[in-house]
């Protein structure tokens, strides 16, 4: 296991898929966002106010859901619940999407609120596997500011202490902090494009922000 | 266990706790259908055409979220992955909701296909207990025609064997074939009243729909 790639729930259901078809026979481990699953859940926590622990245990729950989906329409994907079972079908030459609830039931390593998404999940998951990690999104990396505005520039290199200090971005909030206390690498690609994502694999050129713990970034 | 209680999905979330909180300290287990949650896997299926089995088994997640987050505000009622720790929630005098995934993970006697909801789990999990059968949904019961049409009546009575020949009513497709097999009456009732429910369970009177298995209805 090479890599753990994060896969945003917004590139499903139809980018998703086609994504993971392209990383089958490659050393990764997939971990899908929750989505409009995920969404809901947290719209619903506007108007209930349910428990931090309610809210994080069913956001987790939705990208099990996600992750099964998308196993489902990717011939040489499968779906499962634990580390060992990644590697298994890692060393069958299939990819492995990762579910992560049943983990997540044992450890809980993470803080319980909205601020903590998948995207912390799978650098947690990334430190576990001594893997790299790459964070799959729907915009082509991290910008100066929003990448809806008028001259908004795609950063090409950051540090985490640096992207600390951003307010919204493509990754959650959580993630610098955890990238800096894992002491973790990070790639942030565009998923509509797979062969950039291929290609940093590959250690080639591409387009994508790294996030780095290395302070002269 | 004298009650399975299956909580429709229509009625997350304000009406399904509040109709819960009625329901503590009454020998009943609770099961929540899917929401809006299970319409979005229903609507993805409708473009990405996932397997039976893909769609069968995250919708039936979608049932363990909504009976985590209905749990999470109602004192006294506790989520339960098995029907052991059902009863002993229900022994101390609190209200057990019932996360079907994993025992359906052991058990899996249901076609999968979306004529099967959560209406038919609960019916079995109904048999599995020997319990009455209460199905809380957002109509009065089941109606002559289509209850949004002039001239539709709440029907009181109706045996199970011609409940099939209706075409779309409150309750899902497969239920009164299921019915039948298990030999089960049940109570169709709505939820934004939590005391017609309550009636029912104390053997009053009440408006409901009730679906009998003797032929003479």
């Amino acid at each position: 296991m090479e890599w753990v790639v994060k896969l945003g729930g917004s590139l499903f259901p139809e980018d998703a898929v086609e994504f993971c078809k392209s990383l089958v026979g490659k050393k990764a481990l997939v971990i899908c966002g929750g989505g409009e699953f995920a969404n809901k859940i947290r719209e619903y926590d506007g108007i209930m106010d349910f428990s931090d622990s309610a809210s994080h245990k069913t956001a987790i729950l939705c990208m099990d859901i996600l992750g099964m989906l998308v196993a489902d329409k990717v011939d040489g994907a499968e779906a499962v619940y634990s580390l060992e079972d990644a590697k298994k079908v890692l060393n069958e030459g299939k990819l492995p999407i990762l579910l992560p609830s049943k983990l997540f039931e044992y450890l809980d390593p993470l803080e319980h609120s909205w601020k903590v998404t998948s995207d912390s999940i799978s650098v947690y998951i990334s430190w576990l596997l001594k893997t790299k990690i790459l964070i799959v999104t729907n915009v082509d990396g991290i910008y100066t500011v929003d990448p809806s505005l008028d001259g908004a520039k795609l950063i090409k290199n950051i540090s985490a202490k640096k992207l600390l200090t951003f307010s919204e971005t493509s990754v959650d909030e959580n993630l610098p902090e955890l990238l800096l206390k894992y002491k973790l690498d990070c790639y942030v690609v565009n998923g509509k494009y797979p062969q950039r994502a291929i290609s940093i694999i590959e250690g080639k050129s591409s387009k994508y922000t790294f996030i780095g713990v290395e302070k002269n970034l």
